[in-house]
């Protein structure tokens, strides 16, 4: 029985056998299933070829090619693949048998997966896995939830394979149930936020200060060593060295800018909108991919719609240069804090909607290496909850509340700018929306109410009384 | 049997009483069936008494009451109240009968029970009806759909009693299945961004210009006569004539400013975000309303954040405080113009996504009267759409791009002073950025593109290549 394999991997598009290699790369013994079974010869042939992995050509073979209790790591596509896969291996399997679910799944189905597994004694757990292609071979971001009974069998595993930063891996229990898919879907709405923000300072500086591109790529690296510094502004500043081998022109200015998305950004959105929790520069940023995605609508819009009236065109002064620049790099500070603020708290929603209680500071350690949004930015935001753990909002902690202390002026100036110019940055604007509302002890709401009661008989509370009494106006005389 | 009713409202809570009295003012004699009896006994002796109504004690009475084919409206609470509603009636009636839902049903629900019950031959509508408690007492909005063949029986009914304008009445056939529903849904989605606009100038004038009531009343009020005129800043402007009787002051300064919802704005939102169809002014308006309504939060947020830096506070002369009005009248009408063109954008992904061919030009005169959103504003949409049935975005029709072009260096002035200044104008805000990005052939999405192919491979297209040909890049060199 030594030649077991200590894990299975079904599925072998990129991310799961890369995911195979890197296990295998680790000295696990791994048997991999594909349904396609010329995938799991070419597997086995090719890259995994001198590694302790073991090819599976039928269910029943790798079922029993695994040591027990099974830990099955499932890669194939969300939805009903995955309904498909487990009932696939369900006669397979016994009670204490662990099967992962390593796809970018929707929580509430992994939530119904793990209820209706746990009835046949098998430990379901979702996984959130972060990175890329890349991550996935030389270490991810790992978010496992789920049943908790299967969690020590894994994790020795999974915190082997996962990224490691300061010796600490990106990878660490996050709660029951569906957790773990829920915190990878917040994590894919935060990025969302992260990316259209950096494309925002882009065109700003590309449409309004009409940088060329050998500036605005100065001006990214220069950012991605400072406060900004991150994987994100790493490679945007790296994608402006890339230059199309056919025309010698920036590959970038060949690159259509009509964006897709796959989903997880719009669940953010649906589910920070049925928790009642605002979210709404995640929520631009997906809304601004649906808008940029329909380039022909916005080619007859430049053709038809006015602009606003032309500045006279002074040439700026290097100081005045200095100064946007500025501007541009405290404002997308400033925004990207609102994002993950409203991220966090979309987090602390699953808290209240769920019964999912999450260590917070611990999300950012996971979020530091392996995956997309990883950033120095996240020892900040750990910090953060070790001052406090209860923060109520990630804008009230010390540091951050220092830090756009002394950005807000920039800030704004870039978002009156933009707004005076006609070069949208409506994720940015929705950020500084964000900030100035939750430092409004009073809202203009008190007008909603009143309308509210109005015409429907909403019925509105009192400043002067306690909350929870309702009053109604005749407001019809 | 000529006693026999006309028609049948089952469910007498205020909405159900009301719409019951319109039908028999207008002398269709009216069953009426609660299921909580004495509702019915307090009706007919109380506001029914002595008009043409017929209390029911029971269902058998109530089916037994109707002339057939039978007509009977639901005016129950939405969810699962009305299946079993449904439920409740079908032993009772015969197939032919219609079932008119009036209630705020998802839409999705009401597509689902027009199937099952066309199956037995009940013809099912879902009703949008808008207008309030008033508006279904003297004549609502009514946005009809569902299965046509029972429209012929109850047009003339549905007819009577709807608001009337320019003797059109507010009320036409909408479309199939449950484009009734989705139209009303979409109709409160826009209040909510008609609403918050509203609430954004009035935080404005307020906070950043320090305008007593008096004044804020009178700009309203001016308004309310102008370009912008219709229902809500009818009722906006009057709020501010309304004293508290315990304190003498303006009661609107007593009223707490933690908004409420009932979700009809969510389910706006949900679907444009199911739909990709971007609606950031009215979803913002949704997530400004969540926001509002933590109080608290915005009590300690008050407490720990800093704001701008205060302007140097000079007086301001009669011709600025003019202009800042008139800005912030460009700025609330353009950014209702953006959120009525993501609207009906919302309405035209109903023809791609369900099959549901609307006619715009035709709601938008269903909703100049009865409803909540009512202006004349509205009238400058239907014609939009009769000058071209096929416009592609309300902003692109002539007389609206010529409206914004008068006011759009307002409306951005009072965006980057809200910036500059600190009073959120979130949904305003958004409003602007929708309006740049639909005029901007170039986009800076090419830059997500180029980062999404970097860390995921996703591919992209070529501005010098035809669509659907998909590139990759190997980034990591």
């Amino acid at each position: 029985m030594e030649n077991q394999a200590v894990i299975g991997v079904v599925g072998l598009a990129v991310m799961g056998e890369n995911l195979a290699l890197n296990l295998a790369n680790h000295n696990f013994r791994t048997a991999v299933y594909n349904r396609t079974v010329s995938k799991v010869d070419d597997f086995i042939s090719g890259r995994g070829a001198g590694k302790p992995v073991t090819g599976c050509r039928t269910i029943e073979e790798f079922t029993a090619a695994l040591e027990t209790p099974r830990k099955i790591l499932l890669m194939v596509k969300a939805g009903a693949p995955v309904d498909a896969c487990i009932a696939e291996l369900l006669p397979h399997l016994q009670p204490g048998d662990i099967i992962m679910d390593g796809g970018n799944s929707f929580y509430l189905d992994t939530v119904r997966r793990e209820r209706e597994l746990k009835k046949q004694g098998i430990l379901y757990l979702g996984v959130g896995i972060s990175g890329g292609e890349e991550g996935a071979l030389n270490g991810p971001s790992l978010m496992p939830g789920g049943n908790r009974d299967g969690w020590p069998a894994v994790e020795p595993i999974l915190k082997t394979i996962a990224a490691q930063v300061d010796g600490v891996p990106c990878c660490e229990w996050v709660g029951p149930e569906g957790a773990g898919h829920f915190v990878k879907m917040v994590h894919n709405g935060i990025e969302y936020a992260d990316m259209q923000l950096i494309a925002e300072a882009y065109g700003y500086m590309r449409d309004a200060l009409k940088f060329n591109n050998e500036k605005i790529h100065r001006i990214f690296s220069n950012w991605s060593r400072g406060e900004l510094a991150g994987y994100l502004l790493d490679i945007t500043s790296d994608i402006f060295t890339f230059k199309d081998p056919e025309s010698g022109a920036l590959l970038l200015d060949k690159i259509l800018d009509a964006p897709g998305q796959k989903g997880t950004g719009r669940w953010t959105s649906v589910a920070a909108l049925e928790t009642n929790t605002p979210v709404p520069t995640l929520t631009q940023a997906v809304f601004q991919r649906n808008l940029d995605a329909d380039k022909e609508l916005r080619i007859r819009g430049a053709q038809l719609l006015p602009g606003a009236a032309p500045d006279e065109n002074d040439p700026m002064t290097a100081d005045e240069i200095a100064e946007e620049i500025s501007a541009l790099e405290s404002a997308l500070y400033c925004s990207k804090l609102c994002a993950y603020a409203q991220g966090f708290a979309l987090l602390k929603a699953a808290e209240r909607e769920y019964g999912w209680p999450l260590n917070y500071g611990e999300l950012a350690l996971l979020w530091r290496g392996g995956c997309i949004i990883r950033a120095r930015f996240l020892n900040d935001i750990k910090a953060a909850y070790d001052r406090e753990p209860g923060l109520e909002n990630l804008m009230f902690d010390e540091f951050f509340r220092d830090a756009v202390k002394r950005r807000q002026d920039g800030w704004r100036y870039a978002v009156a700018a933009s707004a005076l110019f006609g070069a949208a940055m409506p994720a940015t604007a929705s950020a500084l929306g964000y900030y100035d509302s939750i430092r409004r002890a009073d809202s203009p709401s008190n007008l909603i109410q009143a309308q509210r009661d109005y015409f429907g008989a909403h019925t509105f509370e009192r400043k002067d009384r306690l909350r929870g009494e309702f009053f109604h106006n005749n407001w019809t005389h």
